[in-house]
């Protein structure tokens, strides 16, 4: 298996976070593509559980990158730092984690 | 993009679960893909995030689907609820959250 780095963000925003602004939010967390070029894939998704185990999250982000390095570049990035700063103050709750995927135990 | 489903379970275990523990609940895990034919993929891995948004989360499972149908067997799975009242009683917290990824907004 190609070595890859997934960096899950599950979200929950505020009550009042209109559906307009939350696909905005959704639309740059996208674009962040076009900026960075460490980014490898970008995917997201709504909440289609049925186990009444997700503590409220309603959306789920996953950016996957080459290596534990391009994370960081990533992370570190101007354009993800001012990203951050305009979903963060619309979120009642996150989690941000990283793995490195492995297929055995 | 081919049409999956996928199913993330973020866990973090009790204090005193030993790692032998962990390491059989993880293997008893992967072992699932052996009994429950819906299974498309497993993936673990542990947190090595650096932005402090873990929330207290240390590992990450990922098992994907073709279909919200064949994730709906795989819950009712006795093989799948036999393990879960294997892993629950284990952990401290434990989030459980599917979707079907967009790369689009």
């Amino acid at each position: 298996m190609e070595q890859v780095v997934k960096h899950i963000v599950l979200a929950k925003f505020k009550e009042g976070v209109t559906e307009a602004e939350i696909q905005k939010l959704i639309s740059d967390y996208a674009d962040l593509r076009n900026h960075i070029k460490q980014i490898k894939s970008f995917e997201w998704g709504t909440d289609v559980s049925i186990e009444n185990l997700n503590q409220g999250f309603t959306h789920i982000f996953e950016t996957t990158f080459q290596t534990l390095e391009d994370r960081s570049s990533y992370v570190a990035d101007p354009a993800h730092v001012k990203f951050g700063s305009e979903l963060l103050p619309a979120l009642e709750k996150v989690i941000g984690i990283d793995y490195v995927p492995n297929r055995e135990p």
